[in-house]
């Protein structure tokens, strides 16, 4: 991915002379302080969450900002997507990776590739089919073969983070982790498919430019969660367990989070995708440190990278709040209002529809893969929730579409502005109406008496498996150990997570360490 | 002080387009993780330590560099002074007065501030001096008369983080005390005294313009100081004690990471010391924050701390090798080596000079105030450990240089270019030559037996003095306790910090809580 400090000190500096940009920092910080403060007393109330709480303090400190410019500006900060890819997303993804459940993920892998990967290249099929034929039907003209790819890729980027505050990992642990690693891994392959867009051929598509896109992802996918996983390996635990005798908290801690975001640039250099590395490497490194540094740099790690994620991604929608107000670009579209209506239900519609797609039909493919084994099936009431849960759409869409429609934040195309304004109101809709809505929606499809009952998850593989961080307290591990021994006995090994495991054994844990 | 991010963007680009720099971000990153592994391994050997490290890893780095790109240039990065005050100097600052043991820094306030502002006022005079008069002796023109008083401020910033790796805090804690104190201090007062310069009319140079910077000065120092502390009693404790009544470790830690950062650009914002903000913020949120989170955020707050101030240092220092090699400024230069000689000796003969000059006269003179009250007096062999401890000289002289001598890191000028290379070359020799003597010499003046002998400090006030950490275990601390209630009954209270303390209990402990 281009990345481009230059166009990152543009933004930031945008119309400010020397002191200006100190006030824009200091209100910045000053707001999302704010958002953090009103986003804790605001959290008993399930309709409202993080990101809606920042979008509307964002519309309302752009409100506040538009009024004192006299209507010159919104913004305190221009809105980079190179400064979103830089420095923004890899410490969320790498979060994300780090605190996952890698037992419940393993055994779900297949699945959650299934929704991820393929589901996206379905959803996205659709969403540019049908914003290429739709587009034109209500009068809109003006784009590109390459940008309705584009609105696919855009469009399929779903952003989870609403539905992981009211569904409980512990009450549906399955449903959890479907949608939580969905979402990482759709994060991952809208980011590749849209890289892999820019550079295919549009004047000759043919069915071989799906297969070819279809390839170097597969190639991307791998080579990038290899690299994420060989560095922490071969690296960070090489040198914690082997050559650190004596532990330094400051020094773990400041080692981890460099290797993470070298593994991060380091796949960027050779033109891999930064983002799937960095989430391996965040399981890998969860792990594999997990055993091998201080109890102290084990807490401190995990609120260090929850911490950095959690501003990272407070800064996020502050700024899609603050941006939705830019006069700017409203000023460059010339789109009737009636057209721009017309755009906006298009695309709801194709999201709806794009994600229905794939949804239903691979969950029963998934159930009969997974019919052989024991693992429990995907009920119809989980798959509504897994559908709705990926409707929403966040800062990676804003991000993409800047990078597509503008040229470091700025255009003055109409059609290209059009398409920009309708991504912000988009993404608006999406998390306030679709966002505000999830918790009735999960309450009523899934009630609370039906969540334990639903998912008759079986605990097993505890003691067997490595990938387990010990979060729950002793006493039931031993007694899930117990347990799983004699399941062990009875059930044969099925998911990927066991084949991982025996390599795991063998390879691995000699060389670097952990538990026996 | 100008805060300018689009130099930093130039200095972060500098010949690089669009790849170009995510592989000079990733060779950073990896140097820098590097240079805590080889930092970590060299931590038994005494006569080095982290800072010489980085420099000379930094040094090697520069040499491939050079080699690599056939003496174009060795640098990865562009130094920019203001990408140093904006991004790097805040964590350092804010971290020294997080961990600053509060006791000792009251007690001995009064010393700390006649080293540390007095201190630098007398050995920014003699320095400033001493270089006018020197200088066009050994046939070195070109300066004008406020880059004479921009070298006095520049030579006058110490870097204590060496001594601090030799000294130990349980061993001699009063002089350990009074090195931290009056290095955190001399920073702030050299960069703010630095800017006092540039704000002073030099063609009317007075007697009375000492004084209207010192007016300046302490001006400065006592609205900085009532900012920094009064943000965090308004805001930060405020909220977490009143408005939070469940934690949430990350929120919180997001909130104190953001209110410290605020306070500094708030400072900026009105034309104070953001440094000297940032540190009593430090202190002061390390009080009260202290109190009112939970036990996971402490810890996680502590290390997340050192972490960022550890890692800011280090680039510091690993940039400043890199720099050295710098052919640019060399070429620049057109001073004959028998001239740079003469200006580096001149330099490091007057630092010594300088120094001299008031740590001796001040020593007599704080042994004489706190002759009436109990405190221990500085004894000879402590005076010559405080001189030496102030005379390496690190990362704010090298900021501080760039910003009197470069615009944003470039210079054609030859003399400036000479003052550049001169700086870099004083500090990588105190750096290097000081820093290596300095455990040698401390064991040399302070033998082991005498460490705690020397130093009869009173073990008094613990339990009456709030702005305690408890940091040693508890059966010590009440023993400690019980004595220093039997000892308070006998001895008057002296301190600053006793009224400090008054106060606190009176108005800002019923409003904002704390231990009772």
């Amino acid at each position: 991915m281009a990345i481009d400090l230059f166009y990152l000190a543009r933004s930031f500096l945008d119309n400010a002379a020397d002191h200006n940009h100190v006030v824009s920092i200091s209100v910045f910080v000053a707001v999302l302080c704010l958002c953090f403060i009103v986003g804790h007393l605001l959290e008993e109330n399930r309709w409202i969450n993080e990101s809606i709480t920042a979008i509307v303090i964002g519309c309302i400190t752009g409100t506040v900002l538009l009024f004192a410019s006299n209507g010159k500006h919104s913004r305190i900060l221009r809105f980079d997507e190179e400064f979103f890819f830089i420095y923004l997303l890899p410490p969320i993804i790498f979060n994300a990776g780090f605190q996952v459940k890698k037992k419940q993920f393993f055994q779900n892998f297949l699945t959650i590739m299934l929704f991820g990967v393929v589901g996206v290249f379905i959803s996205f099929s659709i969403i540019a089919f049908g914003s290429w034929k739709l587009f034109k039907k209500i009068g809109f003209h003006g784009l590109h073969t390459r940008d309705y790819l584009a609105i696919g890729a855009i469009f399929s980027s779903t952003d989870t983070v609403c539905i992981l505050q009211v569904l409980h990992q512990d009450e549906t642990p399955r449903l959890y982790s479907l949608v939580f690693g969905e979402g990482v891994v759709n994060d991952a392959t809208s980011v590749v498919l849209f890289n892999a867009i820019q550079n295919i051929d549009v004047t000759k598509l043919e069915g071989s430019t799906v297969l070819h896109v279809f390839r170097d992802f597969l190639y991307l996918f791998f080579t990038s969660t290899v690299l994420g996983i060989a560095e922490v390996r071969m690296c960070l635990t090489f040198i914690i367990t082997k050559l650190f005798n004596r532990h330094s908290t400051d020094r773990e801690i400041a080692l981890m989070a460099l290797m993470a975001y070298l593994s991060y640039t380091m796949a960027e250099l050779f033109h891999l995708s930064g983002i799937l590395t960095v989430f391996f490497c965040g399981i890998a490194m969860s792990h594999y440190a997990w055993h091998n540094v201080t109890e102290n740099s084990r807490i401190t790690a995990r609120h260090i990278f929850a911490t950095l994620s959690f501003i990272a991604e407070a800064f996020i929608f502050l700024y899609v709040g603050m941006d939705a107000l830019d006069t700017e670009k409203w000023k460059a579209m010339k789109a009737s209002f009636k057209t721009c209506l017309g755009i906006y239900s298009i695309l709801v519609f194709l999201i709806l529809l794009g994600r229905a797609a794939f949804v239903f039909p691979l969950s029963v493919l998934s159930n009969y893969i997974s019919s052989r084994s024991e693992t429990a099936l995907i009920t119809f009431r989980h798959q509504v929730i897994i559908w709705w849960a990926g409707l929403m759409r966040g800062a990676v869409s804003v991000a993409l579409a800047f990078n597509q429609f503008t040229y470091s934040g700025v255009t003055w195309d109409p059609v290209y502005a059009t398409m920009i304004t309708s991504t912000i109101v988009v993404v608006l809709f999406s998390t306030l109406v679709f966002g505000t809505l999830t918790n009735p929606l999960v309450n009523f499809v899934l009630p609370h008496h039906l969540r334990n009952r639903n998912n008759p998850q079986p605990k097993a593989d505890d003691a067997t498996l490595p990938l387990v961080i010990p979060e729950e307290p002793t006493t039931s591990r031993l007694l899930q150990a117990k347990r799983s021994l004699t399941m062990l006995l009875e059930r044969p090994v099925h998911t990927i997570h066991a084949y991982w495991r025996k390599f795991d054994d063998k390879y691995m844990r000699p060389v670097f360490g952990g538990p026996t």
